[in-house]
């Protein structure tokens, strides 16, 4: 697990995945472990991954990932690298369902 | 609107709000101003915000707030207040849906 920080800035081209992910609490710390190896083990070698930040609510029945590629054509690649698809198989299997979506930032607004 | 960087670091006992807005493309740019307006004229004021950042989807369907509060008490403070609550019915009327939850951040990952 490498120390990042990821940093919010609108206008950068970045392309910004937000994948809400739908759980049974007695899973959500399984598929947080296997997000954690994903990530660490495939996705943050591919090309174009900048970070990525995963979220639990304390309900235990959510988990939420906050990522960053280069650009949407990185990430459609890496949808389509075998070993990626492997953990995305092993996740899907876990969960009662994803909501992956790409997005651009807007605006960011600091406290007053 | 003030320029700010959000960063997302784990155990800093952040409050993260992840609300994800479904809505009409035509409706897409409306719902971002209104969300601009709501967090530079009310809830940057508000105790305990940190930092509200805009997202919008290409496709013009989504639209998402990742926003950071110093407590889950700050953040149901806000609920509360009355001209926050004008904001969010506005919001609401716009939308199809929004479904808003609070997370904390597990883990954060760079590129190798």
């Amino acid at each position: 697990m490498e120390a990042a920080t990821t940093r919010i800035v609108p206008g950068s081209g970045v392309c910004t995945l937000i994948n809400i992910f739908t759980v049974a609490p007695e899973r959500q710390a399984e598929l947080v472990r296997l997000l954690e190896e994903a990530t660490e083990e495939v996705m943050r070698h591919l090309p174009g991954f900048i970070s990525a930040n995963l979220h639990r609510n304390v309900e235990g029945t959510r988990v939420a990932n906050y990522a960053q590629w280069e650009s949407r054509e990185h990430f459609e690649a890496m949808l389509r690298n075998p070993q990626a698809q492997v953990h995305m198989r092993a996740a899907a299997a876990l969960v009662e369902k994803f909501e992956p979506h790409l997005y651009e930032v807007v605006s960011t607004h600091a406290r007053a």
